[in-house]
């Protein structure tokens, strides 16, 4: 069946938008209409492109607020490392389940993964009808036998995975090694031209903290994107590549990065919270032409999923320690948080275009955030929250509709069930 | 009538919480049930303390997203003063409306308010429900017949106030110069002067931007607080003091501070949306003795007026620029946002305990951002947004119930007509 968006405000102008299939093939004001047709009155609603989520860790909801406000290794090795022991399936599940609940409730149709049990968050994104990058991540601490195992599994999953992610339109697998600190460096490399046979996306932590950094120049001699680039995985990844975080950069890493073209992620609200820094090199970095994109991180350390919030953040950050209220418009913030993300994992969406996927979203402009309704695009970056959000479609298919997403009640107790298996206090 | 709250999260447990009047009477699992009793079945809530916003320009909700992303002095000089002209008592009450019924769903209940027509925004208030300080606000830029004119008004104001914001139990009528660098020193004294005799609230625009502490050292040689201190003005006003921004500080200023046990208020969406700067100096500030509290700022600087976010936004910021995951642990960030605000106001509220006034809210723990509930302050704090706040009760009266506030269509449908002789475009 067509979906025929009847009136929604599209830039400042009243449009209607047609979608067969999984692609918006018509906007404007006199669209032949289908027989066959699925109308929504989006006369009280703007249309805008979806979010893409490009760094989490999905099924860390369930670790949301638990262990708050400690130093980080404390945070780590009293509470998140032993209750991760308890994970199985059933709990990566229905945290995954938890996540994209969230996620659509907030607007993304699209993020990226890196977690344990990948099948089970894959099926997990499948049942939610939203898009991921689901990443198959792992560390070897330089442990040859760590190190062989992970290459065994990797090909095994890839190969043979139960619930072949490869074959849904939805999913991408991703290679996600964990970061340089955890993973050897030639593991890493194997991990690259693993990548690079198969034609994979290649996630990692990167420069996250700055000892991070001052480590790296310890054991190595140079800083972490510099050794990257030694180890001939920067060039040999290119834009399949995508660095999380990415925050400590001197000039030399950010002109290397430009040259091969990769993906950075910024995640503001993490970095905010585990006080890793603030001074994310935007400007710097898009005019060294990286594709900057965003992220939440996963729930442990931002605690929500929430990428309309972590747009404000990232551009109120912006503007906050250049200490320039023309650092990042509303428009910049957006493109960086919704179209850089789908141009990075080769999704024409992100934008509100004939022949772009039909991933896009209406806001309730009766929400008070758009009241007065001086500016469509500052109020939704600036003064609303994701409530606002009444619609969200994904590559052609209604996924949340009058806020009221498919589950919810279920996702909800069953998330409460399995964190008491996760969590034991 | 009496109101039974039945069966809410308090820190942790389960308790019924008894209102008589305006005042909190009783707290527990087996407290008498009046006969005449409006019960809430709150089994599903949290109850918190509602927030205290410090410092905003209320009726400024109607600029939101007008002339964003602009260069300040651009801004102001072609976006906002302009506007301004158009003002009149009409609009700064449907403004001040739309700010009270975005304030209400958002858990405030207190606000510190700076700006024109006060009467007009005194009339808003008490239709409203909530509490506000309405500041006499004004500058004379160092002219003679201005500075006369300003005493004048205000004398007038404070002895035969149309609306007599005086009588009213919800108002607190407040001496509010705008800065020290648009009123000369001797209006600053005489108004001082004028709050010491009244025993009044004196609220003023502080060390906003650094240009402002260079532009004080270059005419005065002093410090903006270090001058305050020298006119007597700082000593004077003691408690009664409250300085909003404060961000531009040295150790010397922070002592004075705290030495006169002032307030300060913290607008970090404002400071960081204008690149007024982040260093904001809680630990500093709280450790010499000042009251540090919170606010939004106006809408034409910060773009919504949720305390919610603010609170969020200042916890993350001062743990981001500090590289220190523990600073302002979510608690702390809670008394600041709440109880140390109506602590500078002299009402017994911020905290839920018998005695207390009863300004509450009740949050729903079915709220994505509450699930799971592993740390039900932490998922207030970091996770959720203020869609959660289902009820807001202030002085006793219930504000809002099942997110339903008195006369929001009314508001909406005014605030976007009045907007249309505000803004001419």
């Amino acid at each position: 069946m067509s979906l025929f968006i009847k009136d929604a405000l599209l830039d400042g102008k009243t449009t209607s938008i047609l979608i067969e299939q999984d692609t918006i093939v018509g906007i404007g004001n006199d669209l032949p209409m289908p027989i066959d047709v699925n109308v929504i009155d989006a006369s009280h609603f703007a249309v805008l492109p979806t979010f893409a989520n490009m760094h989490t860790h999905a099924a860390m909801t369930l670790f949301r607020g638990y262990g708050d406000d400690h130093p980080l290794q404390e945070w780590l090795n009293e509470w998140i490392w032993p209750a991760e022991r308890n994970l199985d399936d059933e709990i990566v599940y229905w945290g995954t389940r938890l996540a994209c609940l969230e996620m659509i409730k907030s607007g993304t149709t699209l993020f990226n993964d890196m977690y344990f049990f990948p099948d089970a968050a894959a099926r997990a994104v499948v049942d939610s009808g939203i898009r991921a990058m689901i990443g198959f991540t792992g560390f070897d601490f330089g442990d040859k036998e760590g190190a062989e195992k992970l290459k065994k599994d990797i090909t095994e999953w890839f190969d043979n995975s139960k619930f072949k992610v490869q074959n849904s339109k939805l999913l991408t697998p991703v290679v996600a090694p964990h970061a340089p600190y955890t993973v050897s460096d030639s593991t890493l490399k194997w991990l690259s031209n693993f990548a690079a046979e198969r034609d994979l996306l290649y996630h990692i932590h990167m420069s996250e903290t700055q000892k991070e950094v001052e480590d790296s120049l310890l054991s190595h001699g140079t800083r972490p994107y510099r050794h990257l680039a030694d180890l001939g995985i920067l060039e040999q990844c290119g834009e399949r590549f995508i660095g999380a975080h990415s925050l400590h950069l001197d000039n030399e890493e950010i002109n290397l990065l430009g040259q091969h073209h990769v993906t950075v992620v910024h995640n503001p609200n993490s970095n905010l919270k585990l006080g890793s820094g603030y001074r994310f090199m935007y400007n710097e970095l898009r005019d060294a032409g990286v594709n900057v994109t965003l992220g939440t991180d996963g729930c442990s350390s931002s605690n929500n999923l929430d990428m309309l919030e972590a747009t404000k953040t990232m551009a109120l950050l912006q503007k906050g320690w250049r200490g320039d209220p023309t650092a990042m418009p509303a428009k910049e913030a957006l493109q960086v948080a919704s179209r850089n993300g789908f141009k990075a994992t080769g999704i024409n969406a992100g934008k509100i275009e004939v022949g772009a996927k039909a991933d896009l979203l209406l806001v309730d402009l009766d929400n008070i955030g758009f009241i007065p309704n001086n500016d469509t695009l500052s109020n939704y970056i600036y003064a609303a929250h994701s409530d606002a959000i009444n619609t969200v479609i994904c590559n052609g298919q209604p996924v949340m509709q009058n806020r009221k997403v498919k589950d919810e009640a279920t996702i909800k107790e069953e998330a409460k069930r399995v964190v008491k298996k996760l969590i034991k206090k």
